[in-house]
């Protein structure tokens, strides 16, 4: 059985006076920490502000560059060709590292945020897009499993580490089921935890069918910016720990 | 006498589709590019593109942080504390850099924006600033010539460039003649031209009442987005070069 | 004694993802909204979703234009020309104007926001550019008592407003104490309450100093960006209600 | 035959200290002048600036809304909603108007610019969007001939405006030919001209493939931010003219 896991949450997604989500109470959960970059969110203040509560706290710390579409949140596929995909994550990537040197706390993996993360999921060239930026940036990258971008990211040589959504169905095919269906979110914590314990002893996944499935998981995606976000968490890292579990940053 | 400078400008403050200056042309004549780095101009795909041009043609990459304000230019000076300068430049030189990996150019020096740029050489506090994020990134700094910026970049221990203009007018007391003032602006590349040889003659530079100072100089700069700047700039060079003088990188 | 005045407060305020205040809870207190324009807050989204609650809940609709700078809301100083402020005020005021004709709710007054309103109230030459806005606009102006704002309003023959501050401390030149000084915020409703109701009765407001000067008032501004902002709204409408004054709106 | 007809442009594309195009240059030659809104392009200044062209030149004003994005320059298609795009399109057109009212030059129409208005003549849905906005704002709308923005307008009760392009080859089905494919473009103004005269003489365009099909034209789209575009237009105008045709705008 698999005895450690990371928990990762989106974090840093604050922008000028604007509050998202309670960062401090979720970097007391997770050990790593997916820190929005001035793309879809965030602003340097913020960044590091987030930064040195991560060094603080000892959580990892990630960027997470996403479209550049704050009134959106990065949550709408802003057309892009390959190369600017490239070049807009490597600046985001540059932002929150020059900002992680004042700081002292290393940025040590990319994850890719909102749709641009499920864009090249799916999009095999826009997850090489991503993987050019990543590979150039020497940082390993945070990967939903069984994606294109995991692979395009095994492909370029780059240490990739799976994740998979405690809150979130899946499909005999790997994939998450849509939320507009029955099964998409699974909101009891507990029922979360035993899916996970029940992945982290036999390697496999609980789809929504009742089959199950290999995946591959090295992290656990808890979310950050809903009002229960916080208690779902922490509820889940208790159960896991309680079996014996250990909650280790994969970095 | 000295035999050697650098020529410096500008560049890379296209945005969008909006072009900015003549890029190609300049970088033919100078030694050293100030790029632009997403917060005053610039957006990741003129980064990279121009980032490709000093590569191309074996100019010294450098950022160009500015007031995050597409509007006025970086133009305007925004009220900050020393804190936000110092991560907002942080940031800057970060996302610049970050590009800078895809490009296969190195940045190698900072030089402040318009209004930062000039605010900074007269205020300590935000001079200070802005070294705090120089020194952080290892760079040098590429500073005003008897400013507090580069007072505050040489007390924090960053190896600075010291700039001169070729097309402003000196006072007495080391500042730039006020635009609104007469003798402002030289406009004849010769007179230009006569008035740096003589400064690297005998390192001293004629001002407006006739007096002269002395003046530490490594790099001029020459702008590059009004129409006529090409031209007065590869005039300068041609005429510095056929007095002897050699216009090289300082880095 | 005054029997009638008018509460507003700034309302409107989120952008994108992120949420501000309680607006649907102040809707409840206020009887005119400064509803921020997409300026220094707010996107076409919220300027609509603000309006129609305006328009179900009764409460009159005013614009609330402010510097177009997020990541400081508005409350930074920009650099601008007297006809930069102007287009930039009668750009935002039509914006929201635009929206407001699909939400079926008029608008009928300005009120500048942050630094605009600040650096207005104490710069004629700003007021003035502000006043050729809404004096273009046909709209009523909205002016803290005894600014050079409400100065301008006047002379430009706009119908024009007069608020005072419930929770700041006055200064016996009736400008308002600094926040770095003793006295400048005033905590508790019912002090702040009875303040109010000895201005109505007496058409004196009481400064920190002890003296009283002589204040218009048609208006009390109360804020809605803070935690505690609903309650303390709430407990002064209810205080004066029992005092037998009208709370209604100016316009 | 038809012997009068309206030529528009494009304009008001400059942003901040960015230039587009030779504005002055093209409203000597247009009648009707779609200036952009400070969505896609444009900031207050641009507007009041490209307004007052428009009164000295006797130039008729429409909006020119595009969707928010200005790296993009609106030629991205934004996923938004159908009440987003509402909104959005009257905080423009609004905006737009409330400079209008500033520079004393009345707007009387509206063209959506770019991937809005490709978008929006191909999905009914998101032409519907639009002309909710427009009629709300009491304007005519100018579309594309043969388009479901200009069914949906027609739909709406909006005084239409049908627009055809002089430089763009037209398919058998009315659509363009894509520019990708041979007959995209039309380079030669004789040729442009011819055309069009030949349409307006027998109300029908000559396609691709040779065949003729019926096409609504009040006026005839050219564009101002290229650098032949000036000299194209003018070409065009000085034909159309010469054939006895009256330029004329259609408001």
């Amino acid at each position: 059985m698999t005895r450690t896991i990371d928990i990762n949450s989106d974090l840093g997604e604050a922008y000028g006076p604007w509050p998202m989500g309670d960062d401090a109470a979720m970097l007391d959960i997770v050990t790593s920490a997916n820190v929005a970059c001035g793309g879809h969110a965030s602003d340097p203040e913020t960044m590091y502000r987030t930064l040195v509560m991560c060094r603080e706290k000892g959580v990892t710390a990630g960027a997470h560059p996403g479209y550049a579409d704050r009134e959106g949140f990065g949550r709408r596929v802003i057309p892009m060709k390959p190369a600017e995909i490239t070049n807009m994550v490597a600046a985001q990537i540059g932002a929150l590292r020059g900002i992680a040197t004042l700081a002292n706390c290393p940025v040590t993996y990319v994850k890719p945020h909102g749709a641009l993360n499920n864009f090249a999921s799916a999009n095999r060239e826009a997850a090489d897009a991503i993987a050019v930026a990543v590979k150039a940036s020497g940082l390993a990258m945070l990967a939903i499993s069984g994606t294109e971008l995991e692979k395009a990211s095994r492909a370029a040589g780059i240490e990739t580490i799976s994740e998979i959504f405690a809150d979130r169905g899946y499909q005999e095919n790997g994939l998450l089921v849509p939320r507009s269906e029955p099964g998409a979110m699974i909101h009891d914590p507990q029922a979360a935890a035993e899916r996970i314990l029940h992945l982290l002893k036999t390697g496999k996944m609980q789809t929504v069918s009742g089959a199950e499935i290999p995946l591959a998981a090295q992290s656990i995606c808890v979310h950050g910016d809903e009002a229960s976000a916080v208690a779902l968490a922490a509820e889940l890292r208790a159960r896991l720990e309680s079996e014996g579990v250990s909650i280790t940053a994969f970095a």
